[in-house]
């Protein structure tokens, strides 16, 4: 689960772990990360409890889980589309591998090589795609590549170069088409359409980021965490107090949202009607809900102190919000915004249901 | 699992009737329906091949299949959006009833009374929405309904009269949002957005119908397979060899795409790229795969005799049909459209997998 060194992501059998000798399901399962432990909770969406606590996992920092397509297995780095394939990345030295999921065999390793003294760059922005392909960014190199798989121990790769200084962070939207690096170097964002490879990498919003420092970045924005729901996406303003609405078609900027701090999270509700924000440090003890048909701001909750995560239950009539500095997840009602309940959690950052499994670019 | 009468669906337990005496996750798991035997298989997708054989079933004509929240469980009728409501809908006494979806009790008993003198109508289309509501048409009463089950045994109805004769199904759109009903007994189609409920049910489409009786009808569309992707949903032409493309904010009529017979099943793959279609008797033995990119025709397969149902992998990558004069299951990677496998079935129907249970309105 942990996307450092070559080490392969820890498997979690959260079947296993949550010490199941009855059979049941493994579709409203999660797991919940407790950064400051080194551990992981595994919990039940249905019954809204916790089965099992897992310890010893080490440095959890950036944690993020996927699962395998069976829900049975939480996984560190990429599933491929088949669910056949885990794919790992990598800072130092900079790459990806690739694993057989079940037998955990090495079968192909891409070093992310640029230059003409072949030096290696960082590897970010790791994402699964339709037609058994992952697409990554070089962050030192200001590159994007596509790893086609179909053929798993020959990896075919296309590169596309000068895309950008640092892309620090990428996102694959949910029908999987399109993928958006954010620039740590300069403004805009490297967008490619992989329906549309040919036409290589193009700069959207030229202004994102560009004389938005008005205020501290206190944190980059996660791009995993954009929205996209009917005509828009959401995209969380850099160093500003700002959603910014965005045209799906034109990628043009429509509307502006004021909101409680700098976003950090931009999440829509499954059935995309909403769109929930969390908020760096300091402002981080809040969460906004912005109403998808309207483009405004529908209300603020305040969980607590330090927010870091939100996650829907998989047709979206909950949301779980875990508070880390409260020790606690808040579980919310999303059609009265009522809390439902807390559950104890040490220090919870965070949280992934076994949905993921099936959902393109998790 | 079947729809009439007022005895409550079956529930399958697909971990059980698998003869799982070793733990197993059940994201990967389906039901395929052999009506002829009154029997369904349980399926494996990851490994390909059949787990079991579940006999003895009865009538499965028009068998469709939900799953409980863990996709432990496959049912017939709908599931509410938190999982714990089971509703099933009945021709004669007309009506909708839900159950508890663990203790199977009876909670509310809808019936589907209209007019002055309380006749009671035969429903269709029923479909889980989010907010916790189930929508559904009233075949005799020419009426929508809306029924909000946040209290579950105190079901508060909103009723859509005169919204058209005789519709005869429904479906929802993937995001919840739109609820469209197929009219018998004129054109068009009502649509009911549930976004806006005030504004009450329109009539889209209001030529979908009219003068396209150049060919018998063999089979009325389903119009749960209707396709939604980007800007467009995908509809059958009733009685043509045409699938229709609609805008999907104006309802306009955008192409007509000539195919090879009258449309039953038309379905997008899930990351929207394709569409793909199968036919009526007698031209039952193909299926065509439009390309959502340019809404042409990318390729013709002909799986076999009586192409009846489809069904996507979860992220899209593989398609299994049934092909039911030839008693066998046909998988084809949705890449290549090669062949990948085939597997034996009595005369097989619907397939139905277990990530259904994270979808909305199926």
């Amino acid at each position: 689960m942990i996307n450092r060194g070559w080490s392969l992501s820890l498997l979690l059998s959260l079947l296993l772990v949550s010490g199941c000798t009855t059979l049941r399901g493994t579709g409203d399962l999660g797991l919940v990360v407790e950064r400051a432990t080194g551990s992981v909770l595994v919990v039940d969406t249905t019954a809204q409890r916790q089965l099992a606590r897992i310890p010893g996992l080490g440095d959890l920092s950036h944690a993020s889980v996927v699962y395998s397509r069976d829900g049975r297995y939480g996984i560190g780095g990429a599933v491929s589309q088949d669910g056949r394939l885990i794919a790992v990345s990598n800072y130092e030295p900079g790459g990806v591998r690739v694993f057989d999921a079940v037998t955990l065999e090495l079968l192909a390793d891409i070093p992310a090589e640029y230059g003409t003294a072949g030096q290696r760059s960082k590897v970010v922005g790791l994402a699964d795609a339709p037609g058994q392909r992952f697409v990554f960014s070089l962050f030192d190199a200001g590159e994007i590549w596509i790893a086609d798989l179909s053929e798993p121990r020959d990896p075919q790769l296309r590169k596309y170069t000068g895309i950008g200084r640092q892309p620090y962070d990428a996102l694959i939207s949910p029908d999987g088409r399109h993928y958006l690096a954010g620039l740590f170097g300069e403004d805009g964002l490297a967008m490619l359409d992989l329906w549309h490879p040919d036409r290589g990498v193009r700069r959207v919003l030229p202004d994102y980021g560009k004389g938005e420092q008005r205020l501290p970045v206190y944190k980059m924005p996660h791009l995993e965490g954009w929205a996209m729901s009917q005509d828009y996406a959401f995209v969380p303003g850099v160093g500003q107090h700002e959603v910014l609405v965005i045209d799906r078609a034109s990628w043009e900027l429509v509307k502006r949202i004021p909101v409680h701090g700098q976003p950090v999270f931009v999440m829509a509700r499954p059935d995309g009607r909403q769109v929930w924000v969390n908020f760096a440090h300091p402002r981080n003890d809040t969460v906004q809900v912005i109403d998808v048909d309207n483009l405004e701001l529908v209300t603020t909750l305040t969980p607590g102190k330090a927010v870091l995560h939100m996650e829907f239950t998989p047709r979206g009539e909950h949301v779980w919000v875990s508070v880390r500095d409260e020790n606690r997840l808040n579980l919310y009602d999303t059609d009265s915004f009522r809390l439902l309940k807390t559950l104890p959690a040490e220090s919870p950052s965070g949280i992934f249901f076994t949905d993921r499994a099936h959902r393109i670019g998790l």
